[in-house]
């Protein structure tokens, strides 16, 4: 296992004789600010920060690290929260945010070129004015490098697909310092192997992404929102089997449990009916076709006791209904205070969604903690936010318990140990449950590509 | 390069005692069955043909072929057109036409459990039942395993996607007989590599998929095809361009050019007007929303020079207008004896289909040949199907001049060298020039995952 705590002079000078004096620091408020990212994994100091400016940069840094055996861990945004970007064995953090632009965008195409330190929300402001947008939302001001490293998705996955499904081509830079451009700007290919999904999730231990061609959606024409109340988890977590199975496409569809929706009333933004709660929205090319589908999912959520439907919520509610649910953790935590939470994260077919829901609140019923879920349910993905108490290990521990039994729940209903935030050093432990021997292949890809083992070491697999 | 044309006696009987007498067969009938697809490229004889029952068996040939240096190309219908199947080093055809069970179908989930045998016709015939369909359609009565290798497409990928988007989980069996599962049940993970992207698409070179988990859709409760003609072949391309940069979603928009329709008009099914067409179809789950599509549509194309747009066309005649544009390179075939067709694949962003449509008529037109094109334009993907006598060296060398200048174009605009048939035997003069410096990472991983080569050798990359 590669450790380097600190650099020596000489390597210091060399990398600043690649980006520049000043983008290179050893300085403790930089290395504290690149030693941990918004989880409650430990942090790590790395040896030293660089910043680069352009691919060719990125390129030299590898190079060197390579030859010298130093870790690099690429850095976007530090908003990831399975520690994805942790620099475990110290060396280099490789901090993209210097690398911002917009290179392209292809209006009649749907699709941009951008570096990789962009922030999503940023992009989108500019695309917004050209009637596009990048779908895939998770919340916090991802920067475009991380969402592709962790596969990121958020909330509008049901209608546009995760990271994943959104990106046609990159620009890597491998760990020899090699730099190699795959896909196309094509939307269909058969054309050798797939490897921009492959690097797409694979956290920054395969290569350093340095360019991204994005595919992007046009603005909605038509949009409406519901809020939806139930008597009932089951309720509610039946109706989002029904909706999904019943071939009715929302862009979005969240759970929040009670508990939660009771926290999120504090804030007096919203009045939420205090029961398990579902939030649809739906997208539509036509007024009639919108109300057709609202019409549908009404019928639906009749049938499973649904005692509040609350139609046709504006743009602006809208907004603000999505900002709350993108603050939900902060409320959490500004409501409680002296207790933490573990933000767990896990996927099933999305027809078990009623019985993940079920194993989640078992594991923190079973063990006397107060139970808060939310999630996107529509792709059966739930995030169970377990509370504990910082500084003790007793506690921690049995956060960190029933977040496994949650794991255990998923896997065991055909889903997966991380729906959206990564493996990083979180959910490590699982990775031989969920892929058997499959693991072998990802590691001898691994050694392949990275046979020194310089990027993102002790990550993932 | 292994060159094995024929096994001994001795391993043979090996082979026979994995999976039986009978399923083992060096009759000169059977090799050659297994020796060409349906492309124009040579034909080359295995040196036997093994039909195995079941993923061990699968793993109990590939062990014994890895130990002794034998090549092993999969097989599933024979139906692909770049000669991807073709055993060009001789050894061991595997056949996998007996594994043809559907295993489960996951009727909530809009999910089924196959072996790679299974036709994808026989199918969809079978989960019709259930209300539901695999999307991807090539037109040709594929086998999944044979879809999955080639990431095959075909008509409906504007509005479904290719089988790499309909695919969620795979079991392989790795050139040293390992087996493996990789993937999940759950439409949304982040865990590990995403090896089920790496699979698709490679034609057999990094394992044998021996099991699948496909996306299904439910069958469309509204749909409508509309046949538009244009006065010129720039009016009808450009009109895919707008159609597709307008945010209105097709499930399939299909470009015909003039003398194809022709063609097509001999068989008396069709009486469609003789200008370069457009076949558009629609799916939505309301008749308003249909409509006002529609409408959006031949607005479109009445700014295009459109000279008939027959909207509304019904299921029947629907049914019969695809079975005939599957059935155009036999039409093609029948009326114009003595004459065969080199079948090209290319694709480039949909923005650039008016130039790369110019660009191959220009290549066919200046060599003095006869133009027909056919293509899937809503994913910017053309079929020129360029004419040929057979048995005349020269004229063979022509029409292939003229398949290479199509795919400089289509790499000049952003495209590929290959939409969906794959790279096969054809397209492996173009990946230097498509993948560049990634071509080393893709050999890399084959040279990994296969180190001793056997998995369907010289072969794509």
């Amino acid at each position: 296992m590669l450790n380097v705590p600190s650099l020596s002079n000489d390597q210091i000078k060399f990398l600043q004789s690649i980006v520049g004096d000043e983008f290179v620091s050893a300085k403790n408020a930089d290395l504290d600010q690149h030693s941990r990212d918004q989880s409650f994994h430990q942090a790590h100091l790395p040896a030293v920060v660089v910043w680069p400016r352009d691919t060719l940069q990125v390129s030299k840094v590898l190079k060197f690290a390579n030859e010298n055996l130093i870790p690099v861990t690429a850095w976007g945004a530090g908003t990831s929260i399975e520690g994805n970007p942790i620099p475990v064995c110290g060396g280099i953090v490789l901090d993209v945010s210097r690398m911002d632009k917009i290179l392209k965008i292809y209006k009649e195409d749907f699709q941009v070129d951008v570096q990789p330190g962009i922030k999503y929300k940023d992009m989108n402001a500019v695309l917004s004015k050209q009637g596009l947008f990048f779908a895939p939302d998770p919340g916090a001001n991802a920067s475009i490098g991380g969402m592709v490293a962790n596969n990121a998705a958020g909330t509008r996955t049901p209608g546009y697909g995760a990271t994943r499904e959104n990106v046609l081509r990159l620009e890597v830079v491998m760990a020899s310092g090699e730099i190699i451009r795959t896909g196309t700007r094509s939307v269909k290919t058969s054309s050798g192997y797939d490897l921009v999904h492959l690097f797409i999730g694979s956290e920054g231990t395969l290569g350093v992404v340095t360019e991204a061609t994005l595919k992007l959606v046009p603005l909605p024409e038509k949009f409406s929102a519901v809020v939806a109340a139930f008597k009932s988890v089951e309720g509610a977590t039946q109706v989002v089997s029904t909706v999904m199975g019943s071939g009715l496409r929302p862009v979005a569809l969240e759970y929040v449990d009670v508990n939660t929706v009771k926290e999120l009333n504090t804030t007096g933004e919203f009045k939420l009916a205090e029961h398990p709660t579902l939030i649809f929205e739906f997208h539509s090319a036509t007024e009639a076709g919108l109300e057709e589908e609202l019409d549908l999912v009404e019928e639906i959520c009749s049938t499973e006791g649904c005692v509040s439907f609350q139609r046709g919520v504006g743009r602006d509610e809208r907004d603000r209904l999505w900002k709350m649910r993108h603050h939900t953790y902060e409320v959490l935590v500004r409501n409680n205070v002296g207790t933490s939470f573990v933000v767990c994260d896990v996927a099933a077919p999305v027809s078990a969604y009623p019985q993940l829901i079920a194993a989640c609140n078992k594991a923190m019923e079973s063990r006397g903690l107060k139970t808060y879920i939310v999630g996107h349910a529509g792709d059966g993905n739930a995030h169970p936010l377990i509370p504990y108490t910082p500084n003790d290990p007793e506690s921690y521990k049995l956060a960190n318990e029933a977040s496994g039994e949650m794991v255990e729940a998923a896997l065991a209903l055909g889903g997966t140990a991380t729906g959206e935030h990564g493996v990083g050093i979180g959910k490590r432990k699982y990775m031989a449950r969920e892929h058997g021997a499959s693991l072998d292949v990802m590691r001898a890809i691994k050694k392949t590509l990275d046979p020194n083992g310089i990027l993102n070491p002790e990550k993932m697999i």
